[in-house]
């Protein structure tokens, strides 16, 4: 008899084109949903996942759910799972729960991390943004703390998609310095697509001090995707966390 | 007039033929060799290295001497050489030192890191080996101490090498646990070719109690290439440290 399990995974997003499963690409989804069907004598598999990555996007956790009649225990199936798919893609647990949870619809909060360095270093470019450029860390949290509480974040988001509203509550934004890197961190209810590379490309204009610390509420009060700074690149963007009610 | 300075960077070895210059093949000192001549009006620019790094093992610190009739400030010839290196070398520092100091002969200390992980992760692969067997770290570093000490190491090093005589002393030889890695870390006056790579592989197998911890003197006793264990891959090892006695 199928169950509902919640698969907890992480992927190095550099050489897929996103989550979403999409026809002639590579995709994270793709790839799982294959090796589950190889799995299940090559029947068909849909898995949900608690968002959509963009292209080159990382994840160091990710939950996705699927209905499945699982014939071995959830350790094994992890271990079979490992076995088959990428170094790329790595799979963390198997965990069943309720029939009706959703990956994506129950996910009450997200946390990204958007990574730079300022000094040139051979070892951190592939999962971070040189940006050598002096920066002021004071102004750039400044600015972060206007990002907070349930407000229209359109100026941040992709046009034309298909969301209904692009109201967004932001929970916690702020950066953070590390030993060789400055690290935004941004937990939301929801994000636009698109919407954390358009915030750290627009704090980042706000830290080079081309523009003050109110540009962030002005673009956001104008509810037009056209005024938000330049977007920064995926390498540097990671999924870090998701928060559910239930676990 | 030229001066002689020590040129402290550090590179990612993945995509190079190791750091000295060879015919055909891309080399950490040939394109640094390259660049400072097309600073210096395409004349020839030699420079020496503290030691070689075999294909693919990175540097997270290293040191060259050269030559130089500098016609800009240390700061400024960091800063340009930057621009014009691949991003997988990085100039660190530009050190004015006495005519006769030399990168090589000079460095008293040598430190090297071998990384290891156990769980399948995106993210650390490039720089660390998979290793999921089940290891005693325990064993390994009692294994690891019998390291010590100024011995005969014909036993971890390459066949035909040009050197007069194969005695290392080994200052300091331990297994260190991080949050997702295990890293063996060595500091000895010299190492010889392969020979970090020949000892991790001997530790693992000590490590997975296919041999006993004792199994690493009877390897340095027989003084023959052929009995040490498997030499590991060289994208988990890390030149971290050279010493001299002048700074």
């Amino acid at each position: 008899m199928k169950k509902r399990y919640f698969i907890e995974c992480a992927y190095d997003g550099t050489d897929f084109s996103g989550w979403q499963i999409q026809p002639r690409v590579e995709t994270v989804q793709g790839i799982i949903e294959n090796r589950l069907s190889n799995l299940y004598g090559n029947r068909l598999i849909k898995i949900t996942g608690c968002g959509r990555t963009d292209a080159g996007v990382h994840a160091s956790q990710f939950f996705f759910h699927v209905d499945l009649d699982l014939f071995l225990p959830p350790d094994q199936l992890t271990y079979k799972l490992n076995k088959m798919l990428p170094r790329a893609i790595a799979i963390r647990a198997v965990i069943e729960v309720a029939d009706k949870a959703h990956a994506r619809f129950d996910a009450e909060k997200r946390t990204y991390r958007y990574f730079i360095h300022q000094k040139k270093s051979p070892f951190l470019q592939q999962y971070s943004e040189y940006y050598p450029r002096p920066l002021s860390v004071e102004k750039m949290n400044e600015a972060a703390a206007l990002l907070l509480g349930r407000q229209d974040f359109t100026s941040f988001s992709k046009l034309h998609t298909d969301v209904n509203n692009n109201f967004c509550t932001v929970y916690a934004a702020k950066w953070i310095k590390t030993n060789n890197q400055l690290c935004f961190e941004i937990t939301a209810n929801r994000f636009l697509r698109n919407m954390v590379r358009a915030i750290v490309g627009t704090l980042l204009e706000i830290g080079e001090q081309k523009q003050p610390v109110e540009y962030i509420q002005e673009i956001i009060a104008l509810k037009n995707r056209e005024e938000a700074g330049v977007s920064v690149p995926a390498k540097g963007l990671f999924l870090v966390k998701i928060e559910y009610p239930f676990f």
